[in-house]
Formats: structure tokens, C-alpha cells, sequence
């Protein structure tokens, strides 16, 4: 299995986060990669392949236009405004206040985009953000090569981002943007499994009207984590769309007995729908010791999981998500690509 | 004038607020009444009077029974879930996400409940906002029982605290309660009056869909101020109550004889009302040196609008509201009262 890098991830680096009332520093940080990066050099993967460079277009297939101008020029106008912290959003159009205007000022734009605020916005964001999503679209390539896996070790993460929103991490979304590149280059149907601890709203919301890409999402239940506004299991699709969305929300402290029941549904699902490319948001803060997170998996079952996805003989897409216990993201990471591939060699 | 005031509003005292990307000293703090309350006693006017104690029954006709139930727990909640600072707002149900679901989660509560993260909420929150509405109703009868006139010195302000919302500062919308109250005591018409630098959004969607309670309110507009997403002029009432509600969005650096002439507009429809009370919000961040608005008004302005307000010869009940150039605070509310006064002397 090719893994497609960027070094680019490095300049995201904010020093805070919106966590419990204070600013702490950040749990998505660029640690997460090293750690991912050594592991898979340990086991003897090969060096990773830089990523190639993509015009807007890939991401104006699944981005409002106006999301990405104002992305790609937030940092500047927060500092133009004379604000001196990185730039989070604190006001917002919910429930009583209109979401159908874009306020000018920049404090009220960033509300307007945002969805959260832990995702502190800091100079080199937007490029981070374009790499990782290169880093998608590259390795979506190696696929309409004929390559049977790919991994894309993308940072920032994407599942969060919807069509116009930020958060949850995540600024563009990589996995959807490399999906509706498969088909726009001909695959018939595309599968997004969501298999990281949080729902993958973003990945949801882009495909919600469609037949054409499923989504299927594992996650903590949203009554009890992030981000609380999307991921329930009555979340089915809308218009043609509708029975192409899947959520299965899992209860807190749920182990792979839980957890893997659900992934075999899921994986039923996709055996029935018949596409031609799978792509895994592949988050391992379904761990047990991950610190913003209630599952309980061990790291042998990243290893068992990935099997199961690899004997559905799909050729598959990994796109890095979340995991936050940092000295064991590599492992559980690894332990998932190689259970996949343990199931093709057989 | 009396003059109504508790020092329970000394129970809140947040030692955050998020602003511009930071966590800064919060500019809505308890020195602005001491502020007031020095200018008043120089001026001579009687001594504040003490607020009664009155139940939730007139805090529930305007705010949903969840959202004071969540108020009155929400800082236990906070502690229990182990977080370590004060209570801010981090995700919310904008625009792709549901707002038809409320979490179990405080976390998720949280950001249901919230329309702003600016206003951290502390130990003691509550029970202030308990003693503000008590003061708003206490000033409230004393109208009912024949006064041409009261200031309920209120801490923290209200305006911007929908029926099942807070943020801006505020939590329970004193003005409302009080204009309410008004109306459940036998008066048929009551019009709040929003001069706070920030659009009354609060008061606005409390009272949206009635004829019996007007509400307009000049502000700096929305596409360049908080609220943001709500005050703008196309904001006309709904069912009965369209053309209830009046607003008069003003640009940045906005000074008296454009602020005035709104003013003027605004007064010429209360005339046309014919209603038995007034209720102004009473903010002085209009002020030319107010650290977070936009106006120009000077100190002398106050005085004459108080005029102009009080020579509509209707019993006004004023509420205080922001206000944040904590050194002029004093003097700029006092002139509006002095203002109010001279007019009613004539």
C-alpha cells in the first residue's frame, strides 16, 4: 500500500484550543503525523510519495465558493481587524438568528463559517489545508491506477467540514473532495465509511441528496459527544438521496463487541451497494486511551477491523482523520492498514 | 426617579471573555454599577431602593421552561463533567447541523442554549440574573402604581437573551420580563425602546409574532456588529405581529444627527402606538469612547435623547442594558435619566 505525505501539514500549527472554558493547547497536532509516519517506517512501508498539485477545481466540486474565498483569506482579514489571538469564532446563526446573511465584518463571517470553535484558525491554515487536500487527491489517483489501497496521511483532517463549514478540525474535506473525484473519473458509485470516534457531519451533509456516494458513519452517540448537531440514527438521506445515509451511534464505553457489530452492518450495506471505491475517514480515536473520546477499543482490534474491511475486496481509500492519544496513534493506525492487507494477500 | 438596584448582581463575576481570539478580562463587569450608582448619588438622587423577590411564573411567560432549568443547573453540569474553566459555548446547531435535538451532554447544551461565546458562565451567574429580573419587575410596579418613571439597575443586562438563548452578556431578558409583566397587569400596549449600541435581538424574537407589545431598537448594523445575525431593517414583524417591530441599523461611526433622526422616526411611532408603557433598554455604548462599539454619540447627546424620550409623556420604565467605557458609564446614564426628567418638568 502507497501512503501519500505532505511536509505542508507542518504549517498548521495553532497554540490554542477552546476546550473546557480555557485555551489549551491544541489535541490536533502535527505530532500525530510523526508518530503515524514513524510507525509505518518501523513496519517497513515504503517512503512515503509526496503529494501532487490540484487546482481549486476538486474542491469547488463539493465547497461553496464562497467558503473557500473566505478560507483562503480569514487569517488576514482577523489580522487586519487588529484582533490579536488566533482567530475563533464567537457568535453564530442558530435557532433564533438568520442564516440566510453573511455579515461583512470578520468576526461575524467566522461565525457564519464555523461550527464550532476548537479549530482555532492561524496563519499557514489554508495552505495546510490545500496540502492535505493534494495529499487525498493524490492517492485517489493511485487508484484510478488500478492500485487496490492507498493511504492518504492528510492533515488538518476533514470529515467535520461541510459544504461551508469549518470545524471540528477540519477546513476542507478531504475525503469527500477525493470521493467526488473518483467520480467525476468514472467510478459509478463510491462508498464513504466513517470509521473515526466522531460522526463525520461533513462527509454527510456533501452527499445527503445523493444515491451516488453512500455514507456510512460509526460514532460516539451525538446525544453525548461532538459535534451533538448531526449523526443520528434517524439521519437516513434526503430526496434521491434518501437510504444512502447510514449512522450508527454507539453508546459510551462501547468495546469492539459493540463497536464491530455495527462496523458489520455496515459492511453488509456496502457489499449490497456494489461501487467501485471505498474510502475509510479513518480516525483511530476509537481507541481506549484517547483523551477526547468514550470507546474501548484495543489497538489488536484496529488490526481485526481493518481485516474485515480488506475481505470486502473493494480497492480501498484511506484517508487519515482523528486519534489524539498520540504515542499510540501510529500503531492504531498501522494495525488497521495492515489488517487490510493481511485479508488481500489471503 | 427611583431608582431599583441589587448587589447580587456582585454573584457574577467571570474572569473570562472570548474575545478576539483570546480570553480577556470580560468588559461587561461590576464596576460599570459602581459607576452608575457614584453619578447618581452625586447628582442626588435617592437613594436605590432594594429589589422585591418575585417567582419564576413572570420569567416563564417570555423564556422556555428548558432553557431556566438549564440556567439554573448548567455551571453543577459544568463542574461535574470535570472541566476546568468557566462555562464558554465550543459547538452549536448552525445552519447544516439540527437544532431540533438537544443533547444530553453539557457540552452540547451548552452550545444549544447559547447564540455567543463571549459570555462565560460562572458560579453565581444564576442567581444574578434572578436578582436583575427582580429588579426590572420591582421597577416595573412601581409604574403600575402610578410613577411616571423608574431606572432598574440591572446586572447583567438582558436584550440580547432570546426566549431560549443567551449570549451577549445576557441571560434572562429583564426588558422583556418587565414589558410582559406590564401587559399581564392590565396595560394593553407596551413599546420596548432598544437604544443599546447592539441590536435588541432578544427582546425582538421574544415579542415577533405580537401587536401587543412593539419593539424597535437602534443599533449599529448587523453586517458590521454583534449580534450580527439579527437587526436588520428588513426585520418587520411575523402574523399579527408584522409591522411591529422596527429597526434602524446604522453604519460605523454613526454620530448624533444621523443617530438622532432615527431616533426622531422611532419616537414618531410610539406616538402613533398609543401605548400605556415604555420600556427603554437603556445602553450607553453608544458613546464615542465606548472599547467595543462604533458610535459617536458625546456625553451632552445623552441628555437631550432623555429629553426627547420624556417629552412622549409616557410612563417609561428604563432598564439598563451595555455600556462598557466603564469611566463615562456613570455619567452617560445619568444624563439620559436628568434628560428624561427635565422634559416631564416642563
Amino acid at each position: 500500500m502507497k501512503i501519500i505525505y505532505s511536509p505542508q501539514h507542518h504549517l498548521r500549527q495553532p497554540k490554542t484550543e477552546l476546550h473546557g472554558g480555557e485555551l489549551v493547547t491544541p489535541f490536533e497536532c502535527r505530532q500525530r503525523v510523526d508518530y503515524i509516519l514513524k510507525e509505518l517506517a518501523r513496519r517497513d512501508y515504503s517512503t512515503p510519495l509526496p503529494e501532487n498539485i490540484y487546482s481549486l477545481k476538486p474542491v469547488l466540486a463539493v465547497h461553496d465558493k464562497h467558503y473557500v474565498d473566505f478560507l483562503s483569506t480569514v487569517w488576514q482579514h482577523w489580522c487586519d481587524a487588529g484582533y490579536k489571538g488566533e482567530a475563533i469564532p464567537n457568535v453564530w446563526p442558530a435557532r433564533s438568528m438568520r442564516s440566510d446573511i453573511v455579515p461583512e465584518h470578520i468576526e461575524g463571517q467566522l461565525g457564519y463559517y464555523a461550527l464550532a470553535s476548537e479549530s482555532s484558525i492561524t496563519r499557514g491554515t489554508w495552505e495546510a489545508a490545500l496540502a492535505a487536500k493534494d495529499v487525498a487527491l493524490t492517492a485517489a489517483d493511485l487508484l484510478l491506477k488500478g492500485d487496490q489501497s492507498a493511504f492518504a496521511l492528510c492533515r488538518p483532517p476533514g470529515h467535520h467540514a461541510a459544504s461551508n463549514q469549518f470545524g471540528g478540525y477540519c477546513f476542507l474535506n478531504n475525503a469527500a473532495i477525493a470521493a467526488q473525484h473518483l467520480r467525476d473519473q468514472g467510478a459509478a458509485r463510491v462508498v464513504c465509511l466513517d470509521v473515526d470516534f466522531h460522526h463525520g457531519n461533513g462527509t454527510q451533509q456533501i452527499f445527503y441528496q445523493r444515491d451516488d456516494v453512500m455514507t456510512i458513519s460509526l460514532h460516539g452517540d451525538p446525544a453525548h459527544a461532538f459535534p451533538y448537531f448531526l449523526g443520528y440514527a434517524d439521519e437516513t438521506g434526503t430526496g434521491k438521496g434518501k437510504g444512502f445515509t447510514h449512522n450508527y451511534p454507539l453508546p459510551p464505553a462501547a468495546d469492539y463487541v459493540t463497536w464491530g457489530a455495527a462496523l458489520g452492518q455496515a459492511l453488509d450495506t456496502i457489499q449490497q451497494y456494489d461501487c467501485d471505491y471505498l474510502v475509510v475517514s479513518l480516525g483511530v480515536d476509537t481507541y481506549e486511551n484517547d483523551p477526547i473520546s468514550f470507546f474501548k477499543l484495543t489497538s489488536d482490534d484496529f488490526f481485526d477491523y481493518g481485516k474485515r474491511i480488506g475481505a470486502l475486496g473493494i480497492p480501498t481509500l484511506f484517508v487519515m482523520e482523528g486519534g489524539y492519544a498520540v504515542e499510540e496513534i501510529g500503531i492504531n493506525t498501522a494495525n488497521v492498514l495492515d489488517g487490510f492487507q493481511a485479508a488481500n494477500k489471503v
